[in-house]
């Protein structure tokens, strides 16, 4: 990489940028080396492999692999060609067929009560871009953080249901460019959506329960996004729900959905952690988050569904708050409770 | 109808608001006579009557037709399905070829200088079901509400590009609820959106220009539900923008679009009446409108390409802000222009 | 009291706010008596007391006492003429001085570990209207009520520093009407103020800190206003300031302001409660609180000087965020240190 | 004037918007010289000029005259102290008491149908810092805007009646630094406001109207204020309300308010203008405007007694919306009435 140096004698700011985001994606060690273009001074190394390269900007990466030499002037571009074609080979890349029920269970004892930086490090390292990460434009960004930072391939997507907060697509599209990562945009099958709001209205879960609706813009393309993947990441916690998520495991065969050749590999890796760590995180690292934690709001879904809570009150009192207080879930997650509970 | 009459001497709050249904829809004439169940008086004629038919409750219609006699108890379903039945048939129902030039440019000079009222109520006498109200959760809802009152039949859609401000999802709820009228939201489909997102992000628009998120979001539904159409009515007006509607006709062939069989005819009733028409309607009628408007909000379209405007500056400046003032369209209207205008 | 009952039984609408709004203020067990006046029955009890005394409505309020019989027709009429003069006298009326040090250190003694009710009991049982509550338009409500369920006379009082958000101003006018009470709105004298403005505009605390404003809006005030008293309450815990507020006593001669005849004694009633046990009994009795709080807000002072906090920040970030961390209070709390702290 | 010139040859930003500050002021035609000091030539003139008086800073301004040399780093000091020193003389200065009535009258003729900047000029000429801006933190900025231009003495106050929303005061404290002027805040007494407040609480206005409260908070301080200047400017318009202000004259004697030596001038310098005029001036020369206005405010006061109003309703049903529409003043004004108005 060549950087260009100020007269101050710091990196100018383009540069300072691209080294930035090189680290958050947790690809700066692949950087062999730096080579300084020094302000004014046209015979700095940096210049020099400029001239060679008939470009006279900075900063500039110059790749040298089996394919020959080639010079990106775009970190991003960079990113995506480059790192990416050198990313480390999955280690143990498995056969199209998942993983039999015994190797899953060894997993998730050799994964209980290993850091969330562990499980998703294991997770992208065995399935790559086919797994995974569901962000929902909540405090599950720390999830993207974790990922972003072990420099391994991975995917990510969010169920746009069409009737998020502005400031929620502000928050995702902040969080696509400070990670410099894709976020699969997945709307829902128009069809049934028109159809539910011909019979009962654009709010019928006021009256007949979230579920209806949730169906058509959460659950169905959640589980037509699923079917490509392998393994997928989630951001459950298990304080989250005294009633549905309290034995939530951090790996687990996804009791609902199933992938492209057989069961699916659900991963929770917040699962132990709890709202308190997640924000310890968040501010610690200087993770980008949802503007609407500043408003009072501590969960985050559809706008309608969606509200502040006020000091005393449990996180998920803000969601759904017209229903029955124990069972709140929107149909993505099943088979997280404690006892045998039928899928919702 | 069976009215219920209180002690008071007031017909019963849910009478009155069945009433003033029927009368918002334009089909109060139908109603041939209003029998009283006063309150305390079993003998009065509406109580004999709910007795006939097995009820207790009130208002309730009875209607008899051909196919013999029916109660409703629902004023709602009434107008679907008793009253949407007898109709008046449209006077000139034409074959499945659309009109041709020649009836159109005769309809076009009959139609110019006519009030919106007849100007709709010329559209939907003659196209029924198969004229379409594109709704925009703007102030063109004086459209539908001139619509309601002609008692005639009538289809409404709007393009729900799912990047609606939350407060106009409520307004089209609303608007739906108080006209008892049905309004198909129009969703893109998805996979140009998620190649959209997945190449320039969430907001490319504020770098790239509106028109390839208006193409996926917004003409392309457009276009497809046309299709279905003969004729569509809008709520264009010349007043709205001095470089692109200043000679917007009150009915042409569309320009742009076509129906199943051919061209399709499109109507822009309220092309002669200025701002200050539409809302002296809307507070004077009573007309439910977008909350927004009470915030700044003169134009509404998308929540990130739509804000207030302070006095002194025009309408449009609320959209689009960051593209040069003059060509504001976001594709659905074309060849409005006082010259010839290449299609945007 | 006469209430009136509906035919369907239940009390008029105004009776049972009446009734609340005693119950409320703790004066419910003053009421020797209710007699009915039956709706549509002109010979109950209670129409024919209405009837001898020459009204009309209900509810009424006959009193009877040393000075005779007295009809009162408002429940807040009556709770401040009549009910006031009956209040029990305080048990040991102090005289003009204040508490000795050794009957303060007593004090302090017995009342160390009780619960807040008590605390209020034994200060207002004491200095009845001479003992004030600085209510500051935040959570320190819950204080409010916990004194109006005595039943016990006080005063309140309220630092009006002309900053306060809309939605504080709101909320203490809904206190008001919530327990009957009266709170006394203490504005700043004009001339400091104006003469601060003049120098540094209306935001210096950005630049110079907020001591400075807090001087002439908070600070002199409230000394001016304790002059007044013998004994204040506050809202202080120990929870809200590890720096500043850790060692708080519940009862303490004020360390820096002092009442008519000396010294003044200061309760923190709410001392050992946290800020769940706070909002506990807020949802719990259903205490009407601050709107701000239902939008991010934990702490509440004025407007420029407060925002709302993100989870995972201590409620006290959201006040004079602009300023070092540790040291955070206006200046009319000092001496709450663990150790001798200067006063601020 | 000495100016720091950056090696790219603009002028350092300090120094641009010292200039820019004297520009809006009116005094950039006082400044006789401007000297360079070339960033890196230690030998340019201004640098020069610098070392000389001790400074190592730019801007800086000497300024000579009878009393000596002296050099000013501060811009607004400057103004202050030696430019408000050295502005014209009024012509006229009148004797202690005001104009007498033939004078008036004469003026009146004279500057009726005059632009607004002339009217401003002959009243600044003439009584000078004696001559006060009412500024209500609404429009009437534009008002400031035109008296800073002539570079000539004035008096600037506001109501402050506590009351005013946080936007208000931010938006003040925005004018006094753009413009390097004193605005005086006008709190109220506050005995008479804690009288009302204690009585009625702080919302008494939507019971028993604003005129209680604006008497306290607003007019007692405004016959205060005024009882110190002999003539103010205000803001008011014809076009703001056809029932109270459609004869309003430019110039009058005031008819309910007097100065410290008789009667007392007032002036309205807008008095022929429309909304239309006042927010074009306002975009045309990028005044600072209150942003509520862009929350659809066109009228402000006291924030529980202003709202935003929709499209189609005037300006004035933002304010004190529940009471009678047709005489909306708050006693500020009186005698503008076309006949003979009793004093509101």
């Amino acid at each position: 990489m060549v950087k260009k140096r100020l007269a101050s004698g710091e990196p100018c700011r383009k540069c300072a940028q691209a080294e930035d985001m090189l680290r958050r994606r947790g690809l700066w060690h692949r950087i062999d080396e730096v080579v300084w273009a020094q302000e004014g001074d046209p015979d700095a190394a940096g210049w020099r492999l400029a001239a060679e390269h008939g470009i006279d900007t900075a900063p500039f990466f110059v790749v040298r692999d089996a394919a020959g030499e080639r010079v990106y002037t775009s970190a991003l571009k960079l990113t995506k060609e480059a790192l990416a074609q050198g990313a480390p080979a999955p280690p143990a890349q498995p056969a199209s067929a998942g993983p039999s029920p015994d190797d899953l269970a060894a997993a998730a004892r050799e994964l209980e009560g290993a850091r969330p930086e562990d499980i998703v490090a294991w997770a992208l390292s065995r399935y790559g871009k086919t797994c995974a990460i569901a962000f929902s434009g909540a405090e599950d960004v720390v999830l993207l953080d974790i990922a972003a930072r072990t420099g391994l391939p991975f995917s990510a997507f969010c169920l746009d249901t069409g009737r998020l907060d502005p400031e929620t697509y502000e928050h995702i599209d902040a969080v696509r460019d400070h990670y410099g990562i894709e976020i699969d945009m997945v709307l829902p099958d128009p069809e049934p959506v028109r159809e539910l709001v011909r019979r009962k209205g654009l709010f019928s879960f006021y009256r007949d329960g979230h579920e209806e609706c949730c169906n058509v813009r959460k659950v169905a393309p959640l589980e037509a996004t699923l079917s490509h993947y392998r393994a997928w990441l989630t951001g459950q916690r298990r304080d989250q729900n005294e009633a549905t998520r309290s034995a939530l495991p951090a790996v687990q065969a996804d009791p609902r959905f199933s992938g492209p050749t057989g069961p699916l590999v659900k991963l929770n890796p917040l699962a132990a952690w709890t709202a308190a760590d997640v924000w310890a995180a968040i501010h610690e690292r200087g993770i980008p988050y949802n503007p609407l934690f500043d408003r009072g709001y501590r969960s985050i879904g559809c706008a309608p569904c969606t509200r502040p809570v006020p000091p005393g009150k449990s996180d998920r009192a803000g969601r759904w708050w017209w229903e029955h207080a124990d069972d709140k879930e929107c149909g993505l997650h099943v088979g997280s409770k404690p006892s045998s509970a039928k899928p919702a």
